[in-house]
């Protein structure tokens, strides 16, 4: 055995066979969906079945917020040079990170550790975000995964936390997010809704992800929002132009209703 | 107006809304697909009820194919250093190029210029791959989306196939490749089977989708297992190692069945 | 010998010694710059005598063009997520591209196939240049390296031929680019002055460099600007701030000296 | 005044007119090095005479390390794809992180630190160096800046070093690297060289720099590297070759002696 042989669990190439986590994947074609499939990859099993609405609805939550975040500033930059798709793409994904994105991953840690201190002291679950809140407070900490520069009433929060429920995945870590929510609330007077970020965070826990791939259900979610900008600036603006979020206009369609039954 | 102003027709960002193509975010989530989101996202429309299956395959065809790509070379080489997730699935996207991945663009156009063809000579289709086979041959020419490493028969293809047949999607493009697969065969005595990339184009084409998006789809389905393969090298092995390919043994789960009914 | 044995002319590492192009690093450092290094490294020589001087002109000409190139727009806006400064740079480099920075390599090709119409026609500089311009007005075509968004004369190429010629380094590349510049006048009316990128290229030519390696010349000399503006964004502004690159003031030191005589 | 108006102290742009931390470009051109420019760039002012050389020899001594880091590896498998050459810099710099370029920070950090404990504490050099070298050994943690895969005694280090000595810049730092050598040696019997990393940190504290630009010298001293490794990527290797580091062959110039007198 060579000294440098090593190990992986993820895909087994044979010639005419593709095993994903041990699944065929001809045979997962056709049956799983994408989001199964991305489950399948990142945790080596497929997901619960009341886990799988919850998927979608995560990545559907992130796929795009228009043209201001400095993902989509970079990939139009960069795109605004001749650059390929992929460059153009490429440098959004490094656009993604603490203050942008990352937010998931550190309220992911943030959950964690305030339900485990509530299981600790036996408090419950409200006594513990109030503890907790005023702790951060005192050291003038923002709480990650609270608080939006736009909306007051993250229309998204509201939705996977609807979600949650439906499948019976709202538990500790969402009624935490709710009760720190409401503490910030009580004790500042003012309103710091649980953002997307937060959202993301409360439902990864409650699926029992690992933090170290919270940011990964963003980049994922992204990257198609990053492509459909990219291939409009390619398509619609001339190369070099000095790219100024708030000047855009919105010309798409206007509001419409989901068509389906 | 300011000179500077510019239109967007991707999503409208409002206090407490979010509109993807038009459609309330929060409508999407829950009911929408993350594949019929991304369809959304790229072509501006949902897919069309016998396209939804097909862009879910195509995403889950390309999800991983295991350690040698380039792609994942580098993404585990990148995370091997220390740097965090996005600077490795960054990386990981910039491999994916003409050599790898690109071949989907490649072969849509050459698919749209052979079924082009055929309609402007008035020939069948098997009489056209003849004539652009011999066509490649005289000028010592590949054709993009044909031959393996690896596979003799791509597991992939024959249910990308299978699965645009059954959805009525399988016309002239699909056509088109079997006829160049067989015209090869015929004029060569090589087998060059149609590769998951040529099989992808194929598709691509029959749904109408712009040559410039073919590369898109295989970076969107291959971040998931990117970023399955940085997690690994991140948690599995020592930072800075010599990582080769081929020293690889796969310790995952024994080949499975899908569970499902 | 192994079938995936291959060969690398750049370095030789072995216990306690490093060969730079044969050059043990050690005997490089305290006696040639780092200006005679990368020429070095890149062409495999040390550069002649006279050309010295010229590569670290060219090199300092393009450090840094303040804060509205996409590159810099780029590394900034990677910078303002948090992400370390590799992150940045990396992005930066990727808008490093066709319309920026690489307008260097389509000159020198350009140059390249001028002049050897002018050897093979048995023209002189002048009346080729005015061959050449007058084909690219017939085709609607703009002639890389010439014309400045901001910069009528750019103090830049001025002062690369100014030392060229110094160095015996002012050949017929040269000698093209002041006579596609004057035909330009003269045919058009319109003063489209050989720009930064344009000089050179027509410097590389003389020198006898790979066009292939033009943009690298642009990308080594930029990237200490960019890191100076991803260090000041880090340090000077807040993070996710919307960055509009014609909304900035510079604030330092005014105009000064070259302080040596 | 805009709300958002900033300000930057780099670049100074005018019609004609480019001013780097106040000097006009076309006056450095030609009188300062790449190497003073990039000084000036990073630090606002040009170096004083005694660091010109070192900051030379510090860019030459990491301009390249062979084939086998993870950047060079990173930088070839993108090349190999088929990505232009920006896309690959980009990739290898995403690779010049903690365990990889990154320790210079750690290094520099560490002997901020090291010489601030021996000015609190009173106490000499060696004898600092010693209660540090055991503390780490306590906690089993490894010094950053010593040690290396290849050499015991790294030319570059002592270069550097003899330098520094010669222009009077040898101080605090460069003997507390030797005393931590020395305390290493004395405490565990094990040689762990000052690694180039080390000692190039230990400069840059002499020269009074600003940590969060430790790892931007690796950056721009290694990137000429990586340009000639993609440029021989391209002109003399296959695409999509597995890359096996430990498989190369250097075909390159036999050692030989700098030319000059």
């Amino acid at each position: 055995m060579s000294e440098q042989q090593w190990s992986t669990g993820i895909t087994k190439i044979e010639p005419n066979k593709v095993l994903l986590r041990g699944y065929p994947i001809d045979q997962l074609m056709g049956k799983a969906s994408f989001a199964q499939a991305v489950y399948l990859a990142l945790v080596g099993e497929l997901p619960p079945p009341n886990a799988e609405r919850l998927v979608e609805a995560i990545l559907v939550s992130s796929i795009d917020h228009g043209v201001t975040p400095p993902s989509c500033q970079t990939a139009r930059n960069i795109a605004s040079t001749g650059s390929p798709l992929n460059a153009a793409v490429a440098g959004g994904v490094l656009a993604i990170s603490r203050h942008h994105g990352g937010a998931i991953e550190d309220s992911m840690i943030f959950f964690i550790e305030a339900v485990k201190r509530k299981e600790e002291a036996g408090w419950d679950s409200a006594k513990t975000a109030e503890h907790v809140v005023e702790t951060y407070r005192g050291q003038q900490k923002r709480i990650p995964g609270f608080g939006h520069r736009i909306h007051t009433r993250d229309p998204r929060t509201a939705k996977l936390f609807q979600i949650a429920g439906e499948q019976g995945l709202a538990g500790p870590y969402v009624q935490m997010a709710l009760d720190v929510q409401a503490a910030n609330e009580k004790l500042s007077g003012r309103n710091l809704p649980i953002n997307v970020d937060g959202a993301i965070a409360a439902l990864l826990c409650e699926m029992g992800f690992d933090p170290g791939l919270a940011n990964a259900f963003f980049m994922m979610a992204r990257v198609p929002g990053l492509i459909a900008h990219v291939r409009e600036e390619q398509t619609r603006m001339r190369p070099m132009r000095q790219i100024i979020a708030r000047e855009h206009v919105y010309d798409g369609p206007p509001e419409r209703e989901w068509p389906k039954k």
